[in-house]
């Protein structure tokens, strides 16, 4: 098992006529990620409404703030107990098997237009043996050709910039991984949380952005942009793209400072907690598709 | 009451190794939206899985055909009983007050790229009074800078597209006002459907595209394209935008013939049936808040 | 010597407001292409004014033309002697060589946004040895991965669009062939004219669109579409790209019937006219540098 | 008569292969914008190619710079004796009476991409009348549309970004106005140079971007974002748009400081030396139609 203590700390100020949020920055609710602990402080005094999504376990708290300063503190310690698989054992899913809630993943979205892509990932991939490989080998073919560089990219940035530029940071790898598994007719969504085991001199502790893409019966981890330890990530949201998940969508005039994060892997021999690590197999947090029903 | 005897048909040539497809041409369930008479025939001996959106009353048909043709005919009995409105009541929720399954609707999507729009949104539209009538200010804004074209776009124009070019057809009218709606942070989505009552210049019946938007506590129905009598206009699905509500999308070496479509409007006095007309209510096929943990 | 018999007839019907035109359908002159006989009729009775480009040999020709049918019909016995040159021998030329009037045909352009393009280009392009092979190599690349498919462009789409939908007709071909040249600081430029030896499967006889790359001390012929025998082209205008040399560009209400275009090679062994026929040498219908002040 | 001192000073580090560069930032040579005094001075000990293009007056410098520092330090004593017209004679001129060299500038390009704005500009501007007022009226709208903000674009924004998004900086309001002009028929061009009278608020003096557009006989200056005194700006060059005179084209490996720039007027009443001021004549730097031959 993995053990996070998570800490996200983001600050804003408001202008006289407040302003709505919607955060996406709790944990998700999955068997495999679960929590032993969990606190949030806001500095003003509003109680948020926070929904839990059925299908994915996201978590996003939405509210009303009033002008001045706002503190949002969230801390929680995430277990997390992959769901792990051989990949030579994952196929892809003919798209008249799909379950329903899944195929809304098959469509272009505002960052991965992948109708736009067919016949390039046709050409790039459509010669491979279908499976966990195919998409590893999307995964790689990303990778290898987009180099991860800061303040390249900016909030209109997509896939289809992506492409040509490329150039990016990890929300640029995963819309365009995303566009071309899609453009496949493979089922591709857009994850957030916080990264771990990232070089240090990509800068400080910062969310991050990675792909799970819909192999056998749940969704599996990929994260294109290579700089993280996959089995580290904690997930908040999934979604279409970066559009459905902001960490932050804000309705108003707010100035925003940078965020504060912290993921810290315990390690305990005794209770079997132990570090994040790279391996071999495919990772998910995700239930399957029997589960579903029982959340 | 209206009713409406509605026909599809649509016709295909599927190449040796088959085909999956998904359909959205059932009409939806609503309370305000009924079937007295539904049948589907498929020309090859398949079984479709058809799903039902709880959120929506989407009815979405996914099947895999083999080689050869493919006919596909639905026909309906589709009873509208509208709710109704008073434009001058009809407010718009602050965000911090809709309900969860309505904030997507907020964010970009392919076609609708609200993201950019919001500071010439604000422009034109941030002084008018809010509620129903600056929805309606914004769609007539859109129906008179857009010219009604055929042929003047493609399935990868966008918004983006058509606020520049101001020619377009129906979908292109669509995308435009939702993206413009939701840059006032006011959710707005994509419905598709069967015309009614749109002139024969424009050519046969076809398959008519126009918006929602969430107003009160329910979507309302918006036809930028002005082409319509909008109540005469039977729902079949509703999304994000053009990507999740396409008639057909089709995975697989497939060629298409023109559909058949038509919309008869019954008209029987003694049972208070009559003919779909204009009127300067807000109409609304669909359930409200509350009643929807009912479906 | 290459001998071509051209005839060029297009037919408009003009408003009632007339319109102006600029076309580009003259031969150009060179010292390689020059012509044994020429005639220009138009059934209104206007007198054109024709310029010859100093630097490109275009000879663009404008008019008003009044209300009603306007027809215009171009004949021409174009003499083709082209430069030959051994592709080993022709060098890149660095750009603080460049002639000042081909330095422009390094900057990006409405079609061919090579500043976009740079990183891509290197990546593909950068290891190989500089020199015509480099070029060839490019335009190989393209003509590999684009299919040439009718119907799949419009007047809106640019190399950006190509290298991601990798369809499209000559045109697209040439600008996505230019902007990766360009992208590696070779001069590049767009090239109209007549094909010749192009499959009848594609269509009738047409226009066709080429590339001309600064290579040595002259412009050289390369044809990403591969459907065409280099040797046969006879060449009207040389641009930045297509918007600079459209076969007419109309200003007012006009509509245009489908062009005639014949290209008929003569032969003639007593008098050395020969077939255009694929060869391996490097060819160019241009003056070399030194020859310029002389036009 | 207006003078100014001007000084541009720019600073590069220069990787271990050296690198090209085309400067733009001599002040042009035109009758009614001399220089009493230049220099030019080079870190390295380089000989510059510059070239002065005879139909616009640009003055561009390339050259082969070697590993290491590249200071480049250019001072002027710019006359500016304005051509000055009353703007109620500046009439609008017809296509086919244009002069040739002003042909390439009614056509789209890189940042400029006005075949698509064609409707969208007769809507806003088709039904005034035709001349120097309707110019200032598209100036004006684009001057009121777009709010000048720093870092809202970059080198990849064009008109149609801006259109959009109604942000950006001189650049980006420049490209709008020309795309406008163009879509109307109306020749119009890039013009770079150095700002004057703009607020220090908007930060140190700079380099600017501003439009001249084709009247009666010759090029006149409109400056869309209202920052300067056009009557103080000190021309360097014109093209198609920014992809043509960027400040410094750079080809290699090149690290480049924030340029110093100052552009100081002189007064000096015995001379007839006054200061830049607002004025409602039409003003243009250019030398008519018929000087042209004899530069």
């Amino acid at each position: 098992m993995i053990r996070l203590e998570l800490l996200v700390e983001l600050n804003y100020a408001i202008d006289q006529n407040g302003a709505d949020f919607i955060f996406n920055i709790h944990a998700a609710h999955t068997p495999a990620q679960t929590l032993s602990g969990e606190s949030l402080r806001l500095s003003q005094d509003i109680v948020p409404r926070i929904h839990t999504d059925a299908a994915t376990g996201n978590r996003s708290m939405s509210l009303h703030a009033g002008p001045g300063q706002l503190k949002v503190s969230y801390m929680a310690t995430v277990d997390l107990a992959h769901y792990r698989a051989d990949p030579a054992q994952l196929a892809e899913v003919p798209v008249s098997s799909l379950p329903p809630d899944v195929i809304s993943y098959l469509y272009p979205s505002r960052y991965c237009q992948s109708d736009r892509f067919i016949k390039l990932a046709i050409s790039e991939f459509g010669q491979l043996r279908h499976g966990y490989s195919r998409v590893q080998a999307i995964r790689d073919w990303v990778n290898k050709r987009v180099t991860f560089t800061p303040n390249t990219s900016n909030s209109n940035t997509s896939a289809v910039d992506t492409i040509i530029e490329e150039v990016g940071v990890c929300r640029d790898f995963a819309h365009l991984m995303i566009a071309l598994s899609r453009a496949l007719s493979i089922p591709a969504r857009f994850a957030t949380g916080t990264d771990y085991g990232a070089d240090p001199a990509l800068g400080r502790p910062d969310f991050h952005a990675y792909v799970e893409v819909y192999l056998g019966e749940r969704w599996y981890i990929f994260d294109p942009s290579g700089t993280v330890i996959p089995m580290g990530l904690v997930r908040f949201g999934t979604g279409r793209d970066a559009a459905d998940v902001a960490i932050a969508t804000i309705f108003g005039g707010v100035i925003g400072q940078a965020p504060i994060i912290r993921a810290v892997a315990q390690e305990d021999g005794s209770r079997d907690i132990v570090l994040p690590r790279h391996c071999m197999e495919a990772l998910s947090t995700d239930h399957g598709g029997a589960a579903m029903a029982a959340i």
